[in-house]
């Protein structure tokens, strides 16, 4: 991946770190500083496209040509960008996996100009994918019978966006997505019926179902509500008779989706289709799951809210250097205090709270340890996962997760305690930075 | 563009009009049905990507084997996809210009099958890029006087996005972007300071300052509220008098930025730095700037929100069709009715509701038509134009747009009235609609 795909202020932090020499390693701790509202926990996701982006970064030769015309910098500073890959290691918590506030979710151990520029990208990936895999785990929660597809890809950020919105929504359980391109990459079920184009595009609605019925033959859904959606259910029902097809399904898109999915099971039941499958979409998110959790509909398609995560676009993640040549730092700066060190997470038993530790602090035989090493001298450990591995995590970890997490709104989420010996480290570093600043109280910011 | 980047059901539906030599011209319009809450006017984006998608769109063959197995299509389905290319015209409003609910953005007439497989796409664009140049139009109207610098890359939707992103806002009028790869394509001012963690892996803040001077001079800012703000702005001043040059400026990244910023300006002017720029950046967006207008502060950096246009991430888009083999047409799915044919926008003079008219309408000498035609027989018509380009037009349609449809908070857009041609047109397809379906009531939806 192209080294530009960063921030002006890394490239030039990098830089200043290879002028001086300064080649210690740095451990920099990736981590959401608060849940947003309404979350009771976080689903990890952008893993894979992390380790990617630092497996292939580089400067080639007209991008030095730019740094060098429009940033100012000298071949001495190109010729080091130019050698630049980087070789250090990363230790994350597996997709999938269920974090809360102040949990890192990756932390990178490298020279610290290469684990410096590398911030913008590993940022970005875990800030959206994990917004994302949340929404659609909030999603899976609300209507943990039916299947979701993933609708989303006409109203994501950008078609890249659509991409790692299919996967990340593949991880929090869903069944399939209608973008093809992530189906094919993912080895994902692809999911599509027909728009109210097509059936506009024929004289009228018997036409344009029956030539669709004779194109994908055992495949076809209906959508019913171009023009009246009962009317359009009949008419369904009529042509899948008439070819004696089976009539595998409707799709519902507007209008009261609940009652009208009553009707239309109604319908199908009595004209001897009841194992014709009801879909509904148009503009659903959780809550409106909740809503239709008692109708008899079978496959929900979920688009917009989910693949912007509507009501949390983002996360107040953060991207923080804690330590630097073997001295652990941290900053000051008012409500933006970070622990210093790195760090792991020892998760218990349904119920406890986590514990967020100092790396090196002994795991309790009882818990596990949430960070693994995912990459060392810069090399992806092992081959990339596929999907279904971080699903079953995902699966696992809901079961885990206590009921008052899981509320959809309000919920309270694990707690996060401190081990003595991070807590320790943090009044220390806090004591002597104060001192040093001639700071009386120690509280200050 | 790889064809795959599409939604299946615009696979499984352009399949079935090629098997029937359903090649006659559609047009599809898209339009956002109503602008989100808190928004006047949208400012129109996305079209160099739509324009560059159309271009190249193709399947290859290793796509088309994937569809075969996959989605079950025959040889001469592979045949037709395989030789698929976008043959039509593209009608669009040039980016940069505001726009109101209702308003096609981008028109498309091809044979259906092209015109349907390309929705996707063409939706994600504008809807993203739409969304965010507005949200960017809204800070630079909330703070006139500053410059402001998309700092969005490390949480927009991935980094294609951050590359949108930046683009978008500069379009909306701001100065630069921090996105180095973005401001490299676009020929955008890239902007970058230094981060807290530069600060920390010095023994000390004047280290760390005097480190920076020394390898960026007359150009560094300083980051001053790793430890403590003042101090930071104090210990600045120190360094930029001990190496004797010029002090170019501060950035303040937490805390009472009103505040630390007239603090701030005192320190600088009485120590004979009154050049000395003063930065703002953290969780910044329209609402805070207004609150920072009095406060002396010269460039913002607006990031997270603006970027994923945090309170309305998405709009409520549509590209529906409206015209097929010269008939018009429209659904009439509850809230959902479209009107139909080609249309075109006809602007007046400040204070004029737009008239939405059909294609053929003749357009007043004293009304300038929005949408004009940018790709014939799949071709983009000139070059694609300079971001500068479309950035004077949105400054001429902010000058052009009311009061009352800037205002942040509760805003009232311009009014869209149609032209009689285009209500009877719809009127007259509606009747006739209700009437084939029997309905008495010609409201019943």
């Amino acid at each position: 991946m192209s080294g530009l795909r960063t921030d002006l202020y890394e490239i030039r932090m990098a830089t200043s770190y290879l002028r001086r020499d300064m080649t210690a390693p740095a451990t920099f701790s990736l981590f959401a500083r608060k849940l947003p509202r309404d979350r009771g926990f976080l689903v990890a996701a952008g893993l894979a496209d992390c380790l990617e982006f630092l497996q292939e970064l580089y400067f080639d030769t007209d991008e030095l040509a730019y740094l060098a015309d429009v940033v100012g910098l000298d071949d001495d500073d190109l010729k080091a960008l130019g050698e630049l890959r980087f070789t250090g290691e990363v230790r994350a918590v597996p997709e999938g996996r269920v974090v809360f506030a102040g949990e890192p979710l990756l932390e990178v151990t490298a020279p610290i100009a290469q684990a410096q520029l590398v911030e913008t990208a590993l940022l970005n990936f875990v800030t959206f994918q994990t917004s994302v895999a949340t929404k659609a785990a909030r999603c899976r929660m609300a209507a943990p019978r039916a299947d979701l597809i993933d609708f989303a890809a006409r109203r994501t950020h950008g078609l890249e966006a659509a991409r790692a919105v299919a996967r990340a929504s593949a991880i929090a359980g869903f069944a399939g997505t209608s973008y093809v391109a992530a189906a094919r990459e993912f080895g994902l079920a692809a999911s599509g019926t027909m728009a109210h184009s097509y059936v506009e595009a024929f004289p009228d609605e018997r036409a344009a179902f029956t030539a669709f019925a004779d194109d994908f033959p055992g495949i076809a859904v209906f959508l019913v509500d171009t023009y009246e959606t009962l009317r359009g259910v009949r008419t369904a029902i009529e042509v899948a008779a008439g070819c004696s097809e089976e009539l595998v399904g409707i799709r519902l898109d507007s209008g009261d989706l609940a009652e009208l999915a009553i009707q239309s099971r109604h319908l199908l039941d009595e004209s001897g289709f009841p194992a014709a499958r009801i879909m509904a979409s148009g503009g659903l998110d959780e809550h409106q799951l909740v809503d239709l959790s008692a109708a008899p509909i079978d496959v929900f398609g979920i688009g917009t809210r989910m693949g912007v995560s509507a009501d949390a676009p983002s996360l107040d993640s953060a991207y923080k250097l804690v330590e630097y040549d073997q001295r652990p730092v941290m900053k000051l700066s008012p409500g933006k205090l970070t622990a210093p060190g790195a760090k792991q997470v020892h998760r218990g038993d349904p119920g406890e709270p986590d514990v967020l530790g100092l790396r090196d602090d002994v795991v309790p035989p009882e818990r596990e340890p949430l960070l693994e090493v995912v990459m060392r001298d810069g090399a992806i450990l092992g081959d990339l996962e596929p999907v279904a591995v971080a699903r079953q995590r995902f699966e696992r970890d809901l079961r885990w997760l206590p009921d008052e997490a899981r509320r959809l709104t309000d919920p309270t989420p694990v707690g996060v305690t401190w081990s003595p010996k991070l807590q320790r480290l943090t009044d220390d570093l806090r004591h002597s930075l104060a001192a040093r600043l001639g700071w009386e109280d120690i509280s200050k910011p």
